[in-house]
């Protein structure tokens, strides 16, 4: 708890909460406050996804507000949802606190996930606060419907498809750099990625387009590209070629690492958290998805081409050649 | 990680998990691996509910198994979707651990879940694993389905409502003592009672058959009873009168509070984690629930009555008057 304010019990917390998430869209037969929620969903079947982080481990409060914890945890969860071709419908979010908390840090943390739960129009529905032994976790399960094109799995690509990804990627892992940056001034300089990093917008809209145009496989870029695209290869049973000149990588993120000395490929490779969307698509069915983007205002960038297994997983040209495996995150490496 | 393990990275768990979560039963769409899961449910609205347990809060390596942790956490969640008169569906799990586990201890502690959901015919269907930064932390999200009946809510308790509970009360705060305690052979003379702590097994078919005899309200004892009839009192907008001689306590945990010089019946209304329910139901329909769970070899005690608002909330009888309102476990204080 910060200093010069009361710290809050637990029923005051739930009960705060309660209020908080009072605005309720359709749908919701049982709010917050019973032994469980209750959910109408409109359709079949509910994709179900559940992803936590710890303070210390995915955020910092000294980069971080708690705002942007909520809001964040919460998009993570609703970019699973998107990843599948499906729109969110309703969250849970379970609280841990080392030590009882102001109630300006619940309003704040509780703020950033219905920030982020109003934007993408679903409900908080339910959850749990308790003590955790430790720093601050934050854990959100999201619900959420299929389109009307169905499920968009990993496991889809077949060998000759194009790999595409929707804006652009290393931007979250630019803005982590900046955050990280001990230097004056490059918070003032490059907002817009900071903002990519602590209030990414996952593609809910164009995964729904996407999965409309037909598209074999998807994935949000949550793990970096590398390790991303690695999944859809092990999923479908293939290898993958992606080209180096094309991973669509903005002007501030290349600006930022002319500056920094960094390489921004590797932050579009191994950064992770841009949660755009990478995808595998049939060749003659990539102009439909390109133009369903482009109408909804999200540019996709063709990067590379499915390949037989025995192909490996490669990033080439402009003098490269990136095995792609094994790398990204991994918490216990 | 315990000595002579070879510790695990992040892929080598989800694999893992996904080898031992593959026992699928109907309603799986999409299975651990996707973004998302995807399950279909046969009814609507469809009950979601999530808890956490911390290493260290609410369970200690000492005396858990780490089967133990992932059942009884699993548990509490099914035991929420019981206290709503519904039946658990699937299951998502999030973990969290201090350092790279051993292989023996990811399969103890998914085992524990798995168990849980075999013993109650639901799917784990997804998840998370990641570094904690502290201790170990497990988070349940259990999504299950109404019985024909609709959902129970807390809110139903109407004034002159019998207050019935299920089972025996404090039981599991015994078998906690037991636990804790340093008298050599306790834990043999009252395996019962730390079962009951360990791995209790939560009220579904109860709950439906409550719900069937048309109770008006309901909740778990997971708070103790206290806490928990006070919440069915909050929501309901009414108060109680519990008698303490009705107080349903098992012979052990008499016979243990005797030898340990304890009160039984604090166990009962504080000790929390019975994983009973506790409902109310007008007085001409209690006979009914009485036979309905007799016929399921379930025991069903009338312990009180809902009185106005004004009157309180309180237990009397055998020289006690005590206030049941802000007794019971809260994180915070």
């Amino acid at each position: 708890m910060q200093d010069g304010f009361e710290a809050m019990n637990e029923l005051e917390i739930i009960d705060l909460i309660r209020r908080m998430a009072s605005d309720q869209i359709p749908g919701v037969e049982i709010p917050p406050g019973d032994d469980a929620a209750a959910f109408h969903f409109s359709a079949s079947p509910v994709f179900l996804t559940m992803d936590t982080v710890f303070e210390g481990i995915h955020f910092s409060r000294r980069t971080y507000s708690l705002g942007d914890v909520g809001w964040k945890a919460t998009a993570a969860g609703v970019s699973d949802i998107a990843a599948m071709g499906g729109e969110p419908s309703c969250i849970l979010v379970s609280l841990g606190f080392g030590e009882a908390p102001a109630e300006e840090e619940v309003r704040s943390l509780v703020g950033g996930v219905l920030e982020m739960a109003s934007w993408c129009n679903c409900s908080l529905i339910g959850g749990d606060v308790c003590r955790s032994g430790g720093g601050m976790s934050v854990t959100v399960a999201v619900a959420g419907i299929p389109s009307p094109a169905g499920p968009v799995m990993r496991s889809g690509a077949l060998e000759g498809d194009v790999v595409g990804v929707t804006g652009n990627l290393g931007d979250s892992a630019a803005g982590l750099f900046v955050l990280g940056s001990e230097r004056d001034g490059l918070r003032a300089d490059y907002p817009a990625l900071v903002e990519k990093h602590l209030r990414p917008r996952p593609r809910i809209a164009e995964g729904v387009l996407l999965a409309r145009a037909g598209v074999s496989a998807m994935e949000d870029v949550s793990d970096g590209l590398a390790a991303d695209i690695c999944h859809v290869c092990a999923e479908s049973g293939l290898g993958c070629r992606l080209e180096a000149g094309l991973v669509p990588i903005s002007g501030e993120a290349r600006s930022l690492a002319a500056v920094a000395g960094e390489d921004p490929l590797m932050w579009a490779l191994e950064g992770g958290e841009d949660f755009e969307l990478v995808f595998t698509s049939a060749p003659e069915r990539f102009g439909q998805a390109v133009e369903e983007l482009a109408s909804s205002g999200c540019r996709v960038t063709r990067i590379g081409t499915m390949v037989p297994v025995f192909e490996g997983r490669r990033l080439t040209g402009e003098g490269r050649d990136i095995d792609l495996e094994g790398m990204g995150y991994d918490h216990f490496e």
